[in-house]
């Protein structure tokens, strides 16, 4: 059976990448990463399901070690991949998204075998839409969203696959197109052409 | 308007690379190219649909002005791919299918940006079964077809994708997801980021 792909799908608040990776993951062969923090739980939230709350000692022990695969700092608290979940997920064949953002993702990329996604607005007109049209965000939130958002552009040559999400359904299937892609890259087929040639 | 992919798919004779081609190629932004040949057209072939039919002299003057992408020699007569349309159909955004040979498709992976597929039969038992279930083929030639299959194989490894065809439609959902996946390249999505920062 072959190993499962490591799949980082970043873009910015507003480019609807939240929505494709819950579309993605009702694959059952499809796992979101759940990440570690060292914040207080908030009420409803559930350990292993929203995040692994651990204590300080116990997230910068797992640093020390190599057990954690990308971490940042945010409001004082370690917010963090654990590495073994997974990896286990991959060994059994099942394809692991990383929810991280653009910093967290290329940290990844550098030390690890990873498809990257980055997710793209059609234009900063209609992310500015988007945001406002949640009618949730202040003026000066929508502003500092826009500033990261082209911060988070500027960084998106980094990643192998650019998904423009102007039609949502057309953005979900660029990404299902990229993973079944992926899967039939000779290298993931190594083994496959030696068993027909033998 | 981003240029076309210049696709190669090959595979053994049995691989059922021919039908994949043609159901690909009912997309109207798909070309699969026209070879040119020095040989006799036979009855019913038409110049420009089935090949371009040349003149040993006008073969040779384009090969020494650089004019075909990669050719051979079967039986004492030219066979090769006309580069100026190719070249036309991917300046006008068309994807293009080149079906040659393996040792054709190494040559132009060589010399050319090209998306290369290898269509695999999912083992060389499966394989003979459809060579003799084509009821047409002697025994020799059915024997000559699975060796030179072995030999294909065995550059399969040079391939940047390989689909097996174990169910024709799987193959082709195959294939036509790797043409999606290959537009999502950042290396063919520069433009755009840059248009979306500008």
């Amino acid at each position: 059976m072959n190993k499962g792909l490591l799949l980082v799908l970043s873009g910015p608040s507003g480019s609807g990448k939240g929505t494709i990776n819950q579309v993605i993951a009702e694959d059952p062969n499809v796992f979101i990463s759940v990440s570690a923090t060292t914040r207080q739980p908030r009420e409803g939230e559930q350990d292993g399901k929203h995040y692994y709350f651990l204590s300080k000692e116990e997230f910068e022990s797992r640093l020390s070690t190599g057990m954690i695969l990308e971490h940042n700092v945010y409001c004082g608290n370690y917010y963090g991949t654990p590495k073994k979940e997974v990896y286990e997920h991959l060994e059994q064949g099942h394809d692991v998204i990383l929810e991280i953002d653009v910093n967290g993702a290329l940290k990844v990329m550098k030390e690890n075998d990873v498809v990257s996604i980055f997710i793209m607005p059609p234009s900063l007109e209609v992310l500015e839409q988007r945001l406002r049209g949640r009618g949730t965000e202040t003026e000066e939130v929508v502003q500092q969203r826009l500033n990261e958002a082209l911060t988070e552009i500027s960084k998106a040559y980094e990643y192998d696959y650019i998904v423009v999400n102007d039609n949502l359904e057309d953005a979900i299937a660029q990404v299902k197109a990229i993973i079944v892609a992926e899967k039939c890259k000779t290298e993931q087929n190594v083994e496959l052409i030696k068993g027909v040639l033998s």
